[in-house]
């Protein structure tokens, strides 16, 4: 097997890389910065998007579908959305190619068929989506509106990374329009806290809610809450955002709306997404050198069966077992694949399954079949197990639970352990360099601080947490007094 | 309510946008032939999504995701296919606007930000797909490749209409390879008996498999199936394609595999797919003057509870009788809405899920529940019956298998009915003119006389039915000998 995993401690981000590719992931693509989602990728996306899309259904909203162009016209209405991504936009100008008059057989574009106006391709869909509510939107009896779409968007980011940063991802985007400010917030507040759910209880992912200071809100938003994680290697990984748009967008498309006493007003808005990203938070939460590790929730495959016979006549009696002992999982809601290929050695399976992180591998020879016994082994920790056959349904059972719960705790106390405290910037510098991670540390409040610290050692205020307990102390920079303490990190 | 549609009869166009706007299917958008596609609408099209996507995968297919753009270096490699979209392709040039000097606050697509090679927005994958697959295949091991995409397209359609032709739709595309050219071939028919089995039993929509002549393949293609439907107007709508595209994507890629004998071969392939368009089939194949008609099986809501109350009394002990009635539908896999909003009088609830083609209305009310009954009433034939309320839970779920049959025995009775055998072109002209419908007419064979036809009349040849009799004749239209019959109309 040609598929080898630079070990983590040896090259973090060439260990990245190389789980994306060889667990069949993500691969590069032909065009700049785009990626290609492999099946195996895609069907873990596709996990998170049936999870995510029934807690949205849950909390009342619903998708729709809205183009992937915005007129230019359009994209520069609201003036701080347009500056924030008018610098990475792709542009269409152009509807048609003709045959290249000087190369037989290429194509050149058709200088003819020139837009009247560009179209830019959507790096989120504020502008199109509110210039079409203005037309949704009379009276409060058209509000609360709860929408959703499932997109992908593209943003011309100059560096790029598999999940992490690629110039198209997909993602969802919710965009609310509401009577009262006071039910905007409660929205994008709800919103975060149905990301964090999904963090903790799916992606087993810790995360600390916060708001984002006014240099790291979204542009256009009013306020911007996220959730926080920390990768493996101590860099901070924004895993999603919710943001309160005030009445910024309403003013911008002239969304007004006849309250109760008939009197019109602006209407409020939200907006929140996560995106193709949390890939890349699942492999640096929980992977190792051996390859993926996949929270049992999230895996399309929970366990997987190999065979390990000698005779056509070996594999005919394992298949029986395996048949029955598959139905009665699958009973369960655990998904299972028995792999009877002939093409492949056991050993080969084992290494493949390890490496595209299949929670739990079940083994069984013929001598486990005279035995009454199967072999398991769970992914997180590479322990194996022999068990009698009669407990292998509920033995299964409560063992994705407690992967589940383990590699949970286990991102705590890595997150945990690499939380600090720190009251000056010698001390500041220090832990970014030799104990990377979060780092809890006062703060004048000032943009011109969050600035200087950012362009001196790269880390950034990830949050302001919520919640966050008062305490007077003094700016690690500026020595300036500070109500609180924020959350600094290097990020992705 | 302001909510009027034209009748079918005065203008069977109107009506058609008249539906898709007021049942809130979906709308056009300020982006010129793109469509917003609205919450009700959304949801029909995740119901076929899902349906779909099951039966790919129970056929062994994998879903991916590929880039939107392609490189024009790749898109021009298969000439007949590159030939075939280049004339209604969204092309991107630039990746960076900036301010605009002479006007504050607008926007300038910047000169210096043009990219080295344009990027086609994709009207279909085949090209970046198989220059990814150039990657991935090197042996028969790597063969077959089952996989499917769920995405959005773009072809600048110059004549556009809501669902059944957009600038940008959304649909699925099937991309697979093979070892040979007879697995390739029984690959495209068996996903072309895919689509037809899905518009049969979910669409509710009979139609005709067979393939397309040579002019009216899909470029690229060495062979298009095509099932093709009738719509109530007497014109013919493609309903989904597939095609066997023989060695042409291999050999524009250079895709070649080592087979078992160790010899280096051209990987066949095939692609198929259907869209956002199977939404407006729908609509033309079931709806009537009052709007919406869903067959069960894709409605997102199957039966709609209203309650009819004088007080808050009443509403309670509706309430109570309903909470039941829903648990023992949804138990059956009924989806179920209970409306008891305050804010709408009933007969503005009955419009509305009329308008909106909920297959069954539950109605009631306070006498009712003293006689012990409840009104049903089906949104197909829209009649009304009392019931006794310990029926209801049978009564309903036969009810709404009755209704899917019923759906498609009318539209089965309407083809065959609208079908006409024809022996000389003054018929054809007339019948095309007179009672349009399905019209099976001798062919020469020539793209010619097809073309004449065609030109003459508006009406093409939709295809060449499978397993087609073979009968002696004379083509209508050159007086030439023809061997068999071909299906002509004309078409969306």
């Amino acid at each position: 097997m040609s598929k080898v995993i630079t070990p983590q401690e040896k090259d973090y981000s060439k260990w990245y890389n190389d789980i994306v590719v060889e667990a069949d992931m993500a691969d590069h693509s032909a065009v700049r910065g785009c990626m290609v989602i492999k099946p195996h990728g895609y069907a873990i996306w596709e996990k998170m998007q049936q999870t995510l899309d029934k807690m949205f259904k849950d909390t009342g909203h619903v998708n729709a579908y809205f183009p992937l162009f915005i007129p230019k016209s359009l994209f520069e209405a609201e003036e701080k959305n347009a500056e924030g991504f008018a610098k990475e936009c792709a542009i269409v100008t152009h509807y048609r190619l003709k045959a290249d008059p000087q190369n037989p057989g290429k194509l050149i574009v058709d200088p003819e068929a020139k837009l009247e106006e560009e179209l830019i391709v959507r790096p989120t869909s504020e502008a199109i989506i509110w210039n079409t509510y203005k037309g949704w939107i009379q009276s409060y009896r058209d509000l609360p509106l709860l929408i959703n779409q499932w997109a992908n968007v593209v943003r011309w980011e100059m560096r790029t990374r598999l999940f992490l940063r690629t110039a198209e991802f997909l993602w969802q985007e919710g965009h609310t329009a509401h009577e009262t400010k006071e039910e905007a917030i409660e929205e994008s507040r709800k919103m975060l806290d149905v990301y964090a759910n999904f963090a903790e209880n799916w992606l087993a992912m810790p995360v600390i809610k916060g708001y984002k200071t006014p240099n790291e809100r979204f542009a256009g938003a009013d306020d911007t809450y996220t959730i926080e994680a920390l990768m493996q290697d101590g860099k901070a990984l924004q895993a999603g955002t919710s943001h309160f748009l005030g009445q910024n967008f309403a003013k911008a498309f002239d969304v007004k709306f006849a309250n109760k006493e008939g009197k019109l007003d602006y209407v409020w808005a939200t907006s929140w997404g996560v995106s193709t990203r949390l890939m890349g938070a699942l492999i640096m939460s929980h992977s190792d050198n051996n390859g993926l590790v996949i929270p049992p929730k999230l895996a399309p495959t929970q366990v997987v069966i190999v065979p390990i016979y000698k005779s056509a006549e070996g594999l005919t009696l394992i298949s029986d077992y395996v048949h029955t002992l598959k139905e009665k999982l699958q009973a369960k809601n655990i998904s299972v694949k028995f792999d009877n290929r002939d093409s492949q050695r056991p050993g080969w399976k084992f290494a493949e399954y390890e490496l595209k992180g299949i929670p739990v591998r079940v083994a069984i020879g013929e001598r486990d079949l005279a035995n009454g016994t199967i072999e398991i082994a769970r992914r997180d920790l590479l322990t194996k197990e022999v068990i009698k056959m009669e407990d292998a349904e509920n033995y299964i059972s409560n063992l994705l639970e407690d992967i589940q719960s383990n590699l949970y705790k286990k991102a705590l106390a890595r997150t945990t352990a690499n939380t600090f405290k720190v009251d000056s910037y010698e001390e500041f510098k220090k832990v970014l360099d030799e104990t990377p991670g979060f780092i809890l540390a006062h703060w004048d409040g000032t943009p011109e601080t969050e600035e200087k610290i950012k362009n001196e050692t790269k880390a950034t205020i990830r949050c302001i947490p919520l919640n966050n307990p008062l305490e007077n102390g003094i700016c690690i920079y500026s020595g300036k007094p500070s109500i609180q303490r924020v959350l600094f990190a290097r990020a992705y």
